[in-house]
């Protein structure tokens, strides 16, 4: 069994473009031979987002701490700690930390997609 | 875009035997369209647990909230919030609340296994 806490100082800036103020560690992946999903643990400085985008795969998300601006096909809502997301695959979708204070999430990702292609950052 | 708070108050007890004081909810699912993975929400009340057993499918898990005594293996480690674990398939494990405190984890699993066959609580 794999024991690993999901500390901020373990996180690593996120460099994909569009994406600002952002930090990720992979909490259980590929590389712990998870066969199926991945766990992430993400933390959004204040003015903080991940990119605007879609991708062909879904996200499971859980907010760990603070608010943020979650918008999935142009709609936006506040969503704060304790809240779960889904994003269905192919759907537009950005986290934005417009609060004051330091946000973190985790993002569960499928480890693969498009007939067996590895899904970046899992 | 499913948005739905992880509430203790929305979770039902869990009837499988072996567990006791133990309460969840499915936040992501098969009821869900859910492709590849679920995410569950476990309450644990003081001296609750989780059966001790083992399937065909791996446990990500993060606890939310209190201690755990987790076992798998034989081996047994205290885990808190923050704590990310990993049960890989096949693998025995149990969750305990020894605490005087109730305590709250997250478990993904993913929604098949067994060449196709629906995972339970999935």
């Amino acid at each position: 069994m794999l024991v690993r806490p999901a500390d901020p100082a373990s996180t690593t800036p996120v460099s994909m473009p569009g994406a600002s103020g952002v930090r990720m560690q992979v909490m259980v992946g590929r590389a712990d031979d998870a066969p199926n999903f991945a766990m992430r643990h993400f933390v959004v400085d204040p003015g903080g987002h991940t990119p605007l985008h879609d991708h062909p795969y879904e996200h499971e998300v859980y907010v760990v701490e603070g608010t943020l601006q979650a918008t999935c096909e142009g709609a936006t809502i506040a969503v704060s700690e304790g809240d779960v997301l889904y994003v269905p695959s192919g759907a537009t979708h950005q986290f934005q930390n417009t609060s004051p204070h330091s946000a973190r999430f985790l993002c569960l990702v499928p480890v693969e997609s498009d007939c067996g292609q590895p899904v970046p950052g899992s």
